[in-house]
C-alpha cells in the first residue's frame, strides 16, 4: 500500500513526502524497519521515534524530524484500523468430510466446519460461522450468526451462543458446576441441567471454563470481554461490557454488573454482586457486594523481601501490640 | 410427571392441589415459569415464593400461600434426587468406527469411545466406561468401571483411574512434573517416569491439571472433587473426600489430608502436609504444615480503593512507625 | 540391570555387594520395594533409609548399614541420569494416515505426526520433530529440530517454535491478545497480526496459554521452563534460562530478564521490567519494576482463621489507630 493511498483513506496529511513510499508493514516504533509504518500518539514516546527504522509514522502533529509523516488526530486508532485493512480475516468457508456431523444439524450459509469438529443432535450453526478443528459441540446447542470457536474448544449440550461471539482454543463452555451435597460424610454428585448462555459480541479467550448452571442459566452478557484462563462457575451472571482479566476467577451465583472491570488474578466468592461501573484492581479478593462506580482493591505490591519479613513480622502480632500501646 | 406422582415417590404431603398438574421442568423460584416444580429449604427465601411463576413448589412445611405445595423433610435433596429422576443421564454405548484404538487394547461391556478418540497400546477399558471425542489415553492406562472422559481429555501413560470418576473437558493427567536439574547455568529436565493414580469416585473440573511423579505417583483419594483449573504438582497426594475449589494450586510432594476444603485460588508450597478436616478461605497462601481440625486462612478483602490505598501506606511503614512508637 | 554395571558407568563405589543384583525399578527411598534402587543425598534423610525397602542405595558416603550401597559423590544426579539411561525416550517416527496435513508442509527426517492433527499450509516441520495426536498447526508456522508437542496443542498461525522445545497438551500458543478500543461505550477488538518466538530448549507445561503481539513479538527466549496454567499475554518478553511456576500470570508488553524465578500463582502488572537473577516469592504482585538480583515478595501465609480476623480487625484500621495514636 502506497503511504498516499493510507493518508487519503483517514484524511491525513502528508508531510517530508510526495506518498511514494511503499508500506508492506505495520510495527511499533522500536521494532519497525525499512518498509514498515509506525504510529507515536503523545510527546511521551518522541524519544523512542529518533532510533525508529520504519519508513514512515503516523503521528498527532507534524513532527520536527526528516521521517515522512502522516498526521492525523488519532494515529492510534488510525493504526488499529489499518491492520484490518492491511490484513483482512482470511476467507474461511466449507465443510471438512473429516468432520463428523449429526446429520440433524442445521448449518447456514457461509460456514465453515475445520477438520475432526464432532457436532451432536440438533445443532443449529447460522450463517458466516467459523468452526476450526477439534471442536466439540454438544447436543442442542445453537451458534448465532459470524461466530468463531477456534480449536479444540468445547462446548457442551443446550449452549446457546449469540452473533459475532469469537471463543479462542482450549475453552469450555458449560461443563458441569461444581456443586454436591453431603450423604454418609461423602460428596453427592448434583445433576446439572441448567445452561450457558452466551450474547451477541461476546469475546473469550483461551483455557477459560464457564460452568453450566445447576437448572437455570449461566450467563454472559453481550459485548463482555473475556481473557485466558479465567473461571466462571454454575449461576453466574457477567453483565454487558464487562472485562474479566486472565486468571480471574468468579464463584458460583454472583452477579457482575454492566462496564466492570475485574483486573488479573481478582477471585469474587460465591453469592455476590458487583455493581455497574466498579473496577477491582488486580490480585483482590471480593467477600461482600461492591457498590457501583466505585474503585476497589485488597492486592499488595512486591517489595524486597528482607523489608517483607520485617513488615510481615510486625503485621502478625498487630492484635499484641496494639494491646501493650493501649 | 404428575404432581401426585412426585408427592408419591417421595412421600410428600399434597397442599392446595389434588395432585393433577403436568411438571414439564425444574427452576428455581425466580426463573420458574408454568409447568415449573421449584423448591424452598428455608423461611428466608420465603418473600421470593410470591414472585415465583412455578406452578408448584417443593417446601418444608405448609404455607400460607395459594401455589400448589408438596410438603417434605428436606426438599432441597428432594429436588436433587429429582432432576436425576426427570433428566436421567443419556444412554451412551458403542466404539466410534473414527476413534483410533490399538489392537491391544482390553474393552469392557456397554462402553461408549467417541469419534476421533485415540487410545494408544495395552490400555484397558472397564465396563460401563464412557469416553467421549478427542480424548486422548497413553499407554498401559486403567480405566475404571463406569468412569467417564468429556472430549478432549488427555491421559499420558502408564495412569491408573478407579471406578465411577469423572473428568471433564480439557484437562490433562499424568504430564510431566516440573522439575530440573542445574548443569553449567542452564536447567536440565529430570525426565518424570512415575504415575498419577486417581481412586473411585473422584471427579476433576475442566483444564485442571494433575503431573505425574518423578518415580513415586501423584495420588488422588477416593471421593476427593476437584474443580476448574486446579494444578496439582507431581507426587502430591490428596486426600478421601477432599474439596479443591477453583484455581487452587498444589506444589510438588505435598500432602493434603481427608475432608479438607480450599478454596478458590488458595495457593500451597511444596513438601506442606495440610492434616485431616482442614479449612483453608480463599486466597490464602500455605506456606507450614497446617495441623488437623483447624480453620485457616491468609486472604484479604476488598474495600474501595482511596481507603486501602491509605492503609497499605501505613502497613509498608509499620517497622518505621512502631520503632517510633517505642 | 546389575548393580555391578550401574556403579561402572558412574565410577561408584560398590559397598555390602559384590554387584550381582538385579535393578528392576528406580524409586523414592519410602516407596522403594524388592528390585529398586534408591538414593539417598544427605545426612537428614539417613532415618528414612531403615524403613526402605530397595534393594539397595546410591549414596554420598559409605553408610553403617547392611543394605548394598554405591557410593558416588553427587547421587542426585547419578539417579537422574540413570532414569534416562533405564527408561529412554520411545522412538516415535512416521506419519499417521489420519493427519490432515496440507500439501505445503515441509516435513523433515525421522519426524513423528500423529492421529487427526492437523497442520495448515506452508508449515515447516524440521528433523526430529514428535507432534502427537489432536495438535493444531496454524499457517506459516515452523518447528524447530527435535521439538515435542503434546496431545491436543494448539498453535495459531505464524508461529516460530526452536529446537528441543517441548509444549505439554492443552496449552495454546499465540492466541489473540486480550486488547480492545473504546467506541461508543463499547469494546473494539484490536486486530493481532504480530506472533509468537519461543526459542531453543523451551519447556511450556500443560494448559498454559502464551499471546500473539499486536503488532511485534511475544518471545520466550531460550531455556527458560514455564510449568501448567500459566498467563503470559500480548508483547511480553521472558529471559533466557527463567523460571515461570504454575498459575503465573504475565500482563501484556512486560519484560522479565535472565534466570528469573516467579513462584506460584504470582502475578505481574503491565509494561513492567523485571531485572535478571530476581527471585519473586509465591503469590506477590509485582506493579512496579524489580532491580536485578533481589529476592521480592508480598505473600501471606495462612494462619489459624480466628487470629487472622483479629489482625484483620486491626490492619483495616490502621490509618485511625495510629493517627489516635499520634
Amino acid at each position: 500500500m502506497k503511504l498516499s493511498e493510507i493518508a487519503k483513506i483517514f484524511n491525513g496529511q502528508l508531510v517530508n513526502t510526495d506518498g511514494n513510499i511503499d508500506i508492506k508493514g505495520l510495527k511499533n516504533v522500536l521494532s519497525a524497519k525499512k518498509g514498515d509504518l509506525t504510529f507515536i500518539a503523545d510527546n511521551k514516546h518522541l524519544k523512542d521515534l529518533e532510533k525508529t527504522g520504519a519508513s514512515a509514522v503516523l503521528t498527532f502533529k507534524k513532527l520536527d524530524l526528516q521521517i515522512p509523516q502522516i498526521v492525523v488526530k488519532d494515529p492510534q486508532l488510525v493504526f488499529y484500523k489499518l491492520i484490518e485493512i492491511m490484513f483482512p480475516e482470511e476467507e474461511k468457508t466449507g465443510i471438512s468430510e473429516n468432520a463428523k456431523i449429526s446429520k440433524s444439524t442445521k448449518i447456514g450459509k457461509d460456514v465453515y466446519i475445520g477438520d475432526f469438529t464432532v457436532i451432536e443432535e440438533n445443532v443449529e450453526i447460522k450463517d458466516g460461522v467459523k468452526i476450526y478443528p477439534h471442536c466439540y459441540i454438544g447436543k442442542n446447542t445453537i451458534i448465532g450468526e459470524n461466530s468463531t470457536l477456534y480449536p479444540n474448544v468445547v462446548i457442551y449440550r443446550d449452549t446457546i451462543i449469540g452473533k459475532n461471539v469469537i471463543i479462542h482454543s482450549g475453552s469450555v463452555i458449560a461443563s458441569d458446576g461444581f456443586g454436591y451435597y453431603q450423604k454418609g460424610g461423602k460428596h453427592k454428585k448434583i445433576k446439572h441441567i441448567g445452561r450457558v448462555v452466551i450474547q451477541d459480541d461476546v469475546e473469550i479467550g483461551a483455557n477459560t471454563t464457564i460452568d453450566r448452571a445447576m437448572v437455570d442459566e449461566t450467563v454472559i452478557k453481550r459485548g463482555t470481554k473475556i481473557d485466558n484462563l479465567v473461571m466462571i462457575a454454575h449461576n453466574c451472571q457477567i453483565g454487558e461490557n464487562t472485562i474479566l482479566v486472565s486468571q480471574v476467577g468468579i464463584a458460583g451465583s454472583s452477579k457482575i454488573g454492566n462496564n466492570v472491570i475485574l483486573a488479573g488474578q481478582v477471585g469474587v466468592a460465591d453469592h455476590i454482586t458487583i455493581g455497574d461501573n466498579v473496577i477491582v484492581a488486580a490480585k483482590s479478593g471480593v467477600a461482600k457486594d461492591l457498590e457501583p462506580n466505585k474503585v476497589y482493591g485488597s492486592g499488595f505490591q512486591a517489595i524486597e523481601w528482607s523489608k517483607w519479613k520485617k513488615i510481615l513480622f510486625y503485621f502478625y502480632k498487630l492484635p499484641d501490640i496494639l494491646k501493650n500501646i493501649k
